[in-house]
């Protein structure tokens, strides 16, 4: 019979109804957390020229791309940083002040599906622009933890990392720029032997070769950075970590401290991180629900320099890791059916507009009740709590 | 300096700071309008195969296509029609009872863009399946109105036709399949010459020939289906009329009469329409702001045969008719700028988590304030409406 696919494109999904409700609400409370903390939502086209993605994003196989009348190669966005990015230093050129803002967007990457990975995926993040130091990084951190908690998720940590401590490490150790490339990709794939042999290589000694060899398992509370501060010498990584320590007094302020773990081998494998990084995990999944960090150089490439930072939170995954939790609430309920007896449908209208009037949801009967569909009947297969019976007595 | 490109690719635009929030809040209202008449939000992929479009849709030159690894043809969506009648035929086949479903999706078409007509563009709508009848026509009907009132929209007019009558016409001129086409693109490009010509050739006389030659024109209240009904002899003519009379009647009870107009010439550029069929119009625009129609062939395709209607409302044309109108409220203020002495950053963070738990917006300063940049300056520059200052006096 059916001459149409029935499927879906490999990575993409239908959200069905009462899934679609829940997850709105739970997006909503996220952007109304965002809107609490001053940061404005925009919009940016689905798809942009590849260059807007320039070095940074993911410019590579994993990109969907096409092209326009005029032969411009255009791409499904990966990301939201560049998109913004070009916002902010074209259309937001002359705004005076910190620009925050914040978005709900679709994106797009060609990669091996699996639950919670999906080729098209809903993110929704914030970017404060033009505002570098500490308080600015405490900030997006104690955002990150909010939003997350007002999502519904109670059990999470945020990782943290220092991507101007690695680079500090990097110098110390005076890489040329393949061995960095290597550092960096042992770093990204959790490669210790190779990270190892590039110290020897070095013949590297002491505290930095210790840093260095151990740096995939540097993971711990503020503690590990008063340790660290006092091992290393090299001025850059002294001062990642004296910015790490005053960050963390901040979010002690926020009162979100219980939720931060230093990670200093963390490297998220967007190369344009100039900063603290950080990623979230919770226990139901495993993969980051949110990252982040601070990238002080993009703005240079569209004109405009000033340092910027920001985050995206993963909806799906978020979704996900509620649903496995227990704490999507899917409900598929309207309040109540306006059921009517033959010839009492413009009644019947004119009671389901006074009860949406009155704030309730309500379904209008698709027929009058019968013998054989009793307004119980009718009640139950379209799903609502009550019904109301509209007609005179017969 | 820059090295990215700066633009957006044609046709498609930023959604800037104010004017994403305000429509943001349009949007909501237009969901909860939705909602309260029981419909159930779902959400589909941004692109299927192009094959899922199948004849319905456009699919045409005015496509965004690009191909998986596979080599699979894939669409960016031009409408949510089909992706959701595919929704409806796999995940929703077992579900008893009628389906009522709302969306809110971008959507792509390659077209010549003009102000309020994008190449990306948004879309909330519906779709009523498994009921067929004047009372569901009603329905959708109504809720299109009370859609675009909770929008803001206060003038409009929803001009309905039915495309059972056009092809009840059609059958008693005899025309054949070439002529049926050209008979159809007459009315879609207002051509009356056209229209006239192929009347003549077929050698129509009488009130059938009239009402063919006038087709174009045939606009009016209800009084003018009564007077067609008194004219014409065609059996399924009189049974579009009579449907339409009955919807009218309908309309009267949800108290949306005064913005239905009968277009009887009318025809919707999508060919999968098959009975009553509306566009809604505002002085603001020269164009629709909101479309649909009935369409109870279209399951099939997908292996489900069962009737079916819905509109798109376009939410762009809205907003800019709002706009136009003076009515789309951009507001760029947030509540409250909590400013801080130097040295009082960790007390400054608790007042704004205080306020924030009490329903305030509020940004924190970028710095403590100084005899350069007092609280009242710095209020200034983040767009606050006030400010509190924290800290110990001197």
């Amino acid at each position: 019979m059916s001459n149409r696919i029935l499927q879906v494109p490999y990575g993409t999904a239908d959200i069905l109804p009462g899934e679609a409700a829940a997850r709105r609400k739970m997006e909503d409370s996220i952007a109304a957390t965002f809107a609490a903390w001053g940061f404005e939502e925009v919009a940016t086209p689905t798809f942009e020229y590849l260059a807007t993605f320039g070095g940074g994003g993911r410019v590579s196989d994993s990109n969907f791309k096409f092209f326009d009348r005029q032969n411009n190669t255009l791409m499904l966005r990966t990301d939201m940083t560049a998109p913004i990015a070009r916002l902010v230093a074209t259309r937001l050129q002359g705004e005076p002040g910190v620009k925050r803002l914040s978005y709900r967007a679709q994106l797009f990457r060609y990669e091996e599906a699996q639950s919670g990975r999906q080729c098209e995926f809903t993110q929704a993040g914030i970017e404060m622009m033009g505002e570098a130091g500490p308080a600015a990084d405490a900030e997006v951190i104690a955002l990150a933890v909010t939003a997350l908690q007002e999502a519904g998720l109670t059990h999470f940590t945020l990782s943290v990392g220092q991507v101007a401590f690695i680079d500090g490490l990097a110098k110390a150790a005076a890489f040329n720029t393949e061995q960095l490339q290597k550092f960096k990709h042992c770093l990204i794939t959790h490669n210790a032997v190779g990270l190892k042999n590039l110290v020897r290589q070095q013949h590297l000694t002491g505290p930095l070769a210790q840093v260095m060899e151990e740096l995939l398992f540097l993971q711990g509370d503020a503690k590990l950075l008063a340790d660290l501060a006092e091992k290393l010498t090299e001025p850059q990584c002294l001062q990642a970590l004296a910015s790490l320590q005053e960050m963390y007094k901040l979010t002690e302020a926020y009162g979100v401290a219980a939720y931060v773990t230093f990670d200093l081998g963390l490297l998220r494998d967007f190369d344009y991180y100039t900063g603290m990084i950080f990623e979230g995990y919770t226990p139901e999944l495993g993969y980051p629900i949110i990252g982040g960090g601070r990238y002080d150089k993009m703005m240079a490439a569209f004109g405009s320099p000033c340092p910027a930072i920001g985050f995206a939170l993963g909806v799906d995954r978020v979704a996900l890791a509620l649903a496995r939790a227990g704490k999507l609430e899917i409900n598929r309920l309207t309040d109540l059916l306006v059921a009517y007896k033959p010839g009492a449908l413009p009644e019947a209208i004119k009671a389901c507009m006074d009860l949406r009037a009155q704030g309730q949801s309500v379904k209008l009967a698709p027929r009058p009740c019968s013998k054989d569909e009793t307004p119980e009947a009718q009640m139950k297969v379209a799903r609502c709590c009550a019904y109301t019976l509209i007609g005179k007595a017969e």
